[in-house]
């Protein structure tokens, strides 16, 4: 038997009886994992060195390398993190409605815990820890398939958290990693329909594109974020230069940052100067239609490709449009369907904007910059789906849960 | 262009505008839809003998015959399923919580159209007729692909809903049929990602696998039912034997039949000769174990496949187990997740199986017959899923929308 399809049954395995802990015990229980971390911070780190050191050696830099690297501050918040998740409510065990049948049937429909979740992911070892505590909170086992980068990172938080769920006669394959990280394994991890419930690739636009294409496992897409800000003809001036600022320079390396900002052309000889000035300031490349260009020389011509990309940097495309219409053309068009903001103080516009833009969350007068669970309220994330299906926009404990309809009846048969 | 990126593409915008009709007018073109399958009957029955002349000429026989045959009852029927629809409740548009952030971000969860909706399905005509209603009820577009054995009788059914819609003004894409019925069509629709937002298959256990094998489109699972019902050491005698019966007997082609049977050991030598013998008088077949076999001389000595089969007929395992865990274990192990019923007296047992058993319905004292969209109090279905993701269980109109996060604020910045 290969790695994947034992730790796929001894999670399967361990999802039942997972499935049966209640609120209490797994609070207990996220408490001492919690505990656990700040107690193994040594050994985590000199294991965080190895991986940082062949990463050194390899010539990774810049953000990929610092992503991997574990400090005791980025312990002491991964510690956190599975704190603040015994404070969250659990949704599991809720009925979300009973009802009575005609027959004396009663049927409720329950939430109930998804079984096994397979995370697919890269360089990032509080991913491995952030997963447990959502998973775990929400009565699922879960197998993780970090990046090769971190595998002795991973290794050592998983063991961390193994050793807990030991000592408190829980099973430890709640939380497995996939030790063997060739390529071939993440494919394995994508037909493992046997044993995994749902998978959610965690990652940049290539990782999600493989698992998209190549997963027969129940997916949530998660993450891509091409988002726009629409500055209407109708806009409130400052309002309007504040919240596409924030939108693109406040983090621009996160999915829900601005990558177009489209401006009304009426607003355009005066906004379009005044923003790029900002951008400047804040070294933000821009690539602009020729109005664009017209109105700030520095800007490049942007090409079609430039509409259609995800920077995730300091760039970003600008393009005059001449009414409305043309604005939700272009994002329903363009947009990776995450996040997108109108900035009007038209009622109609605003209203026909919610109706309109096919996305995840839709704004008036308001930075794109707010899509994410803590902001909306969840107070955890286990990542932004840009799917339809199941979970859309930021997902939280409910978005890792099912539901089963549950009957009691008193001896009815149909007629 | 192919006739899927056509056609899908077609879908698509018309989805644009199909997301904006109200209530009132959705349920007005439905009441016209049906008028007109009415007034058609005669050119649908001149189409559909067509496709039963193929069908005897290529050795079609049976209940596949019967499924394709169209009669002036059926027509009328599919009409009043569409005249049906229209009393439903609209879900489209709902806002399901709307709350306010402490930055005064006031964030609201609100019920959306999917947007284009793929069915793949088999020779049942009436399928396009259904799935179109659920569909533009829920101000979806949908793309058919049915069984080349009722092409003549679907493409007669679509022009016709396809003329109303066109003389009412609406996009006629809502409704299409994939007319090229060859296997490539299908596969190349389980691709189709730029255009279908969700595939549903509807059919036999073996489309279901090709769909879930093949399609990179998010899809949703639906119908192989291998039920059990579990009569337990203190279960109601007479309750026990009428369940039995019932789940097994009274539509035995369906999914939500019963297909194994599990008696408790203390039960055994009363309860299997007298549920055989009623068994025997509806000409079912017994596959049943050693213990069965001594009870029941006629049975079949079952094989480890007859625990893990859906018969969709007079057919059905039967086994005896030493305890309510063993019973669990082995429906957990056997089910498809379908539907799962135990008979028992005891409280506790009663709370504890629909705690541990792993699927969409489970029963206690009920007849796994009842997990039904319109059993249920949905009013329609489009299906039963039997996957996690999205939906589980009957699918009603709910289940054929998405939500959008929809934010008003009144400038605010990420800080």
């Amino acid at each position: 038997m290969s790695e994947l399809t034992i730790k796929g049954k001894a999670a399967k395995d361990a999802s039942k009886i997972l499935a049966q802990l209640s609120s209490d015990r797994k609070n207990e229980i996220l408490k001492k994992a919690a505990q656990a971390l700040m107690e193994n911070t040594e050994m985590i780190l000199k294991e965080n060195e190895l991986d940082m050191k062949d990463a050194e050696a390899n010539g990774i830099s810049g953000s990929l390398l610092d992503r991997l690297r574990l400090t005791e501050d980025r312990i002491k918040s991964m510690s956190e993190g599975l704190m603040q998740l015994c404070a969250l409510n659990d949704p599991v065990g809720d009925v979300l409605w009973m009802k009575q049948r005609s027959n004396g049937l009663k049927i409720g429909k329950k939430r109930v815990p998804m079984g096994v979740i397979g995370i697919i992911y890269e360089a990032r070892p509080n991913v491995t820890v952030d997963a447990f505590g959502l998973c775990f909170k929400t009565n699922n086992a879960v197998i993780l398939r970090g990046g090769k980068e971190a595998i002795h990172s991973n290794i050592v938080l998983v063991k961390t958290l193994q050793n807990i769920l030991d000592k408190e006669g829980i099973p430890k394959e709640a939380i497995q990693i996939v030790e063997d990280t060739n390529r071939a394994t993440a494919t394995e991890m994508m037909r493992l329909n046997e044993y995994l419930d749902v998978l959610i690739p965690r990652g940049g636009a290539g990782l999600i594109k493989a698992v998209v294409e190549n997963s027969t496992v129940p997916i949530i897409e998660t993450g891509t974020g091409n988002c726009h800000v629409y500055v209407d003809s109708e806009a409130d001036y400052e309002k309007a230069l504040k919240i596409a600022d924030n939108a693109k320079t406040h983090r621009p390396g996160v999915c829900n940052a601005c990558e177009t900002l489209l401006v009304h052309e009426t607003l355009a000889e005066r906004f379009i100067p005044d923003i790029c000035k900002i951008f400047k300031e804040k070294n933000v490349e821009v690539r602009g239609d020729e109005t664009v260009k017209r109105l700030f020389s520095e800007a490049i011509l942007a090409t079609e490709e430039d509409w259609a990309t995800e920077y995730l940097d300091l760039k970003i495309a600008v393009k005059t449009v001449s009414s409305f219409e043309e604005a939700v053309d272009h994002i329903n068009t363009y947009s990776t369907g995450h996040s997108e903001a109108i900035v009007t103080e038209s009622y109609t516009k605003a209203q026909k904007f919610l109706d309109l833009i096919d996305s995840a969350a839709v704004y008036v007068n308001a930075s794109t910059r707010f899509t994410d669970g803590f902001e909306f309220g969840f107070g955890a994330e286990i990542g932004i789906s840009t799917q339809k299906l199941h979970a859309r926009g930021p997902m939280g404990l409910e978005e890792l849960t099912t539901t089963k309809y549950i009957i009691y009846g008193d001896g009815q048969i149909r007629k």
